[in-house]
């Protein structure tokens, strides 16, 4: 099974795995860091690094990041020289999160990236625009 | 200016504007609503329709909310028939919400909605997708 690591500026990390929790519950090896305002870059990059090594002993990891080009994206991308099979993702939201958790099971970790991003912008709609395609339809 | 209201489950639209002042500082105009497990959806329609009475008093409003077809979402959609000017995009992740954040000031907010989705959408994106693109470029 694919674990996931979620990292955010913030309580986003955490605030996601709340609201998966309110709907799925709990699920193992969904972990969330967080850098707050008083954090170092350093810190960060060893609390990623030390989730990774935890989270790779019992299977491959995915990486949910909140913003590409950002410092924890940075720090994720820094950290596949050390554990080059990790996955990486940007862009994390609430159906991509629940996609990869339903469907980490058997799935290569490449594998289940394409699956994140994809269900990640599928679950992006405009009433608006969903509303328009209904009355030219 | 377009107000923006975020309503999501759990902690999600908090922990997006606490990675969202991370980044940007405070911002006005910008609120969070969250369904916590003790609540009854009586009690967020309640809240969302007064959040929205209040942002109304200075523009008009975008909802972004973290999931299509959950509770949060279909109280927004409820709420359209009272607030007929009401914008909606599901899928809130921080590339929307930045984006957002930086032009609302005079856009209207059919074309906020439009940029939020896009925002979202182009924001997603995996590390190896992006490595095989470069591949073949």
């Amino acid at each position: 099974m694919v674990n996931l690591l979620l990292v955010s500026h913030g309580d986003l990390a955490d605030g996601m795995l709340s609201a998966m929790h309110l709907i799925v519950g709990e699920q193992e090896g969904v972990v969330a860091i967080s850098l707050k305002e008083t954090d170092s870059i350093d810190e960060l990059e060893t609390r990623v690094d030390a989730a990774i090594e935890e989270l790779s002993v019992s299977g491959s990891v995915l990486l949910l990041v909140d913003l590409f080009g950002a410092s924890p994206f940075n720090i994720c991308v820094k950290l596949i020289a050390k554990h080059p099979d990790l996955q990486v993702v940007t862009g994390i939201n609430l159906p991509m999160l629940l996609e990869t958790v339903m469907q980490r099971e058997g799935q290569p970790v490449e594998e289940l990236a394409k699956i994140a991003s994809e269900a990640g912008r599928n679950g992006i709609r405009s009433l608006q625009e969903l509303m328009d395609q209904a009355a030219q339809a």
